[in-house]
């Protein structure tokens, strides 16, 4: 939208060859989506096939003539309308359809939301080669590891001096902040322009384990002038500065020093630093530290194998009986399931269902963390239920015990500062908040600047020596839903009727009759899931029995010769409607004609 | 718990009279639950059946000797696990067996969570006679109609200065302030203690269209001496003070007069005093106001009849074609849907699927509310969508269009001070929100004074000259599921059956055989919902039919006998274990016999 309107300022002349910004250049080669005039050479095509509706399932094409570069393959969590749906993964047919032009994809952290499709992603698109820092190759070679697709994996190890040339593109890497150690921004530089993608991001002077953000850096990449800036929208609606996790460790230093009974401190695992930090003052406070949670298992031994934890060894092991046997005062539990999940640890232990801890009165439990927008629900529950096994529970709303991962407002006007594009591009974050990115922009960016909104997934942005603007192509960028084993075998239909048995069951009708003359040999018999008790409600099952013998009886007499399929459709509608009028429910009605 | 730790302080000496507390009186009357001396004399049981696991299915009983007078009587809404259930009501199965006792229904305000279930209560208990200030009853009447209950029901108009007796019940009202004007709290005298029930409550020196708290009224009240306070809990963890509703409408003034295109507000329809503001801006503007929604027609067309309305005659009307055709500067559309309910009218303008209304470019939506917990993924949707359909959307992170209805920390801890209770009673919010408030008492209460948190409804507390203690007694008082027209017919099998559906569908197997010998005249049929497409895969289908089918033989090999029974279950295992190895999916299994 925001490009029409400044279009007239933007139409470059015909033939001024790329200008490289300075600081109060005028830019040149910019225009609006609608131009109607050529728009040739050899193009740069950004494509973010994910990350854009979502937050979440962060993926990123950049295709020029015969090479393209992927940034980041990350999974979303399914919303509570897609039920029964495990995760989402990004549609890729684009990329598979082109898959010989693929060389490499570029993680720039080891988060799910940009690493949790690659055992998707791999197979499909020829197991192109892997370039990311230690410990998100660590992450990924363990996400590998359980789909069996390790060995094959082609991994190579950057860090953020690297400078990679891959096809066209010519890549280097800024260090950032993030809720992870050694999450990175890339710069792409092309022959018809420079682009910077922030990755998500934060600045943090005072970080847990990870090096303070390198301004140093960052304003020398924004010197070898950037045409288009993809920015991290994540908190773009939230004013100031975000915290430094510095003072999150406070406060649980704080609160480890001070609490007398049991500890149990339930985070992200991936908080790599911060759990780091907790196991050193649980050290300090002569508590041992009992890991419970496959996730947190993991990457705590991954981040110990790598050279990422500070704190003694030995300090810190699986849960086990000792963290009941041991005075209270001496144990800390560190566990998953700050966001409620239904089978995690904490969850499990809140409604007295874990098979090793049993909470007790004096038991204080620590969630450092935020719910997840939809998790909300889930988190009071599990915060209930604490409460009613004896526990004290502290949370984000009592306490500085949680920071986000990604820039405020102020943060993000300082890497605008710092990079000064031609073009910016809100990215990871719904539509709303990008939207309301673009509007923040507008307050500090120079008004002849661009700031564009791709609106959805699969929209294209397309950069050449003529200028930028959104192409009105679309790419295919659908939601590829994964339940179980499989991919994509599930769509709108199954979870349409999932969606119907969830909320008023199924009720099956059986019908035995002769084929020929279509007399019922027995009353039809019913059965349902999920209707009502049909034991407790005999007379109500009586009543449907009723209806569907007598629709039976009169559909068949008005047409003797009538097919299975019509036959079921009207039985369907007569018992449906029946339904609803009796009992104001819409169950899915099944209707099964058995002939003799 | 408290009252355990406390139990020294409070014991009273035998045979003292209760002492009507003045400012520094000593307690003398309070007792712990586990006390295991004599308890005797008539007590006054102080019974929540509702509205403290929960925020909402407000309802509490207070019964003395043969007298029973019922405080609200509201509904709740199912939360997202409740599959199908459309809201819930109390269990008053208690109050039915003593319903000869019950003396009256008093309503502190119309909320639906507090009103709502009358149409289930009033028929169960026997008809008692209703009594509440004008708005309500107004509300009331509206809600017994759609039931068609309003000709029978005893309905009696009560204001803040009315004094009723009903059995050994001396009863006031105190007005306070709430989301919905007339809303008032209760004072109940007897016999062996006073009890102040404050209702929903926040103050407000600026309300709407209603009066200021009346601070001398709630002190003359506590001047009473009062035994037990039963207090609002659902803001007991927010800081400060909840800000004026002139705040509100200073800033929807400034939008409606600021605002060049077509104006959409949606706010909660029973926000009377905000609307009634809205009508007047927009009027003031010269803007013509539209009423979308059934509840805001409904209660905007009641607030008028009633005299609630000071805006001019003819200012609002149904929505109508004219809100498309005037100039965008003369509409504004007041509607329902600012919780991103899933049929309401800005829901489906959001979608393009308004009949009647199509967002379009330059239109300003306005949500003048925050969302309720779990709604919170819903009203996101709504805002993306809109954004999509080309309108600006202001919430209540933009600007304060919105305050809540429920009392912050100091105006509770102002509530404590007027009233000076012996013994505080949260009420009216989650466990976690209630033990947060006791944890606040403490800071500022006497510390002799009692905080007794109620962990579950149907707690009960007792008071009697002896002192006041919870008993060991529970009440029942579990969730009435509410679905359809169905009141309580489904449980949690129901639910659960919904549940499993909802993840993984339904697969019905259907085997042909002959009853004697348990051989199979056919292949297996199959057939599921919910589960995949089984069309597009067949392999799949057969592969279930091909062990659906062996495992048929193989069970009526070994034993020709087998009851139905029996063999449907270990059909049902040997199916769904192949189906999950194979998929990682549980659908719901469910074999169909049938012998010729």
């Amino acid at each position: 939208m925001e490009e029409n309107k400044k279009r007239g300022w933007f139409r470059k002349k015909k033939g001024t060859k790329n200008a490289r910004p300075t600081h109060h250049n005028k830019p040149s080669h910019v225009e609006g989506k609608s131009g109607g005039k050529h728009f040739g050479g050899k193009k740069l095509r950004i494509i973010p096939l994910g990350g854009l509706e979502e937050v979440g399932k962060n993926i990123m094409a950049l295709e020029y003539g015969d090479d393209i570069v992927i940034i980041d393959a990350g999974m979303s969590f399914a919303g509570p309308d897609m039920l029964g749906v495990d995760f989402i993964v990004p549609d890729i047919s684009y990329l598979e359809a082109r898959k010989k032009k693929i060389r490499g994809i570029l993680f720039t952290h080891g988060h799910l939301d940009h690493i949790g499709a690659i055992q998707y992603v791999l197979p499909k698109l020829g197991n192109p080669p892997i370039y990311t820092n230690k410990l998100a190759l660590g992450l990924i070679k363990n996400r590998l590891k359980e789909f069996a697709l390790d060995k094959s994996a082609k991994l190579n190890l950057v860090n953020e001096t690297s400078k990679l040339k891959l096809g066209a593109f010519d890549i280097e890497f800024f260090r950032v902040n993030h809720s992870i150690p050694n999450s990175m921004g890339v710069y792409l530089g092309t022959p018809v322009g420079n682009i910077v993608h922030t990755g998500d991001f934060k600045f943090d002077h005072s970080p847990a384990i990870d090096k303070p953000t390198d301004f140093q850096r960052i304003a020398e990449i924004g010197k070898k002038g950037i045409d288009v800036l993809m920015v991290d929208s994540t908190n773009a609606l939230r004013p100031g500065f975000c915290k430094s996790e510095a003072e999150v460790a406070k406060t649980l230093e704080d609160i480890i020093e001070k609490t007398k009974g049991r500890l149990i401190i339930a985070s992200f695992s991936s908080l790599i630093g911060r759990i780091n930090q907790i196991v050193n003052f649980a050290a300090k406070n002569n508590r041992k530290v009992f890991l419970s949670g496959r996730s947190m298992i993991n990457n705590v031994q991954l981040s110990e194998e790598l050279g990422y934890s500070t704190y003694p060894k030995g300090t810190v092991r699986k849960l086990n009986a000792q963290a009941n046997s041991l005075p209270p005062s001496q144990v800390l539990i560190l566990t998953t399931g700050a966001q409620g999940e239904t089978l995690s640890a904490l969850t499990r232990m809140s409604i007295g269902e874990h098979s090793q801890i049993k909470i007790r009165e004096g038991d204080t439990v620590v969630i450092s963390a935020s719910p997840i927008p939809g998790n909300e629900l889930a988190v009071v529950n599990v915060i209930n239920n604490l409460y009613a096994q004896g526990a004290k529970v502290i949370t984000n709303n009592d306490m500085d015990i949680h920071v986000s991962g990604h820039a405020h407002q102020e943060e993000l006007k300082l890497m605008y500062a710092l990079i000064k594009p031609k073009c910016y591009v809100p990215i990871h974050g719904e539509l709303y908040m990008r939207r309301g990115h673009i509007e923040m922009i507008k307050t500090v960016a120079d008004p002849r600047m661009l700031a564009t909104c791709l609106d959805n997934n699969g929209d294209v942005l397309e950069v050449s020596k003529q200028g930028i603007r959104k192409s009105k192509e679309k790419v295919p960028a659908n939601d590829i839903l994964v339940d179980g084993l499989g991919f994509g075998d599930i769509g709108s239909r199954v979870i349409q009727d999932r969606k119907i048995m969830s909320e008023d069951g199924i009720v099956v009708m059986l019908f035995h009759a002769y084929e020929e003359s279509k007399r019922l040999i027995s009353e039809p018999d019913i059965l349902s899931r999920g209707f009502l008790y049909l034991k407790e409600s005999e007379e109500i099952a009586n009543e449907v029995k009723q209806v569907a013998r007598k629709s039976f009886d009169q559909i068949t007499q008005q047409n003797r010769k009538i097919g299975l399929k019509d036959l079921k459709k009207e039985l369907e509608r007569n018992i449906s409607n029946f339904i609803r009028k009796r009992l104001r429910r819409e169950p899915m009605i099944i209707p099964i004609i058995m002939y003799a």
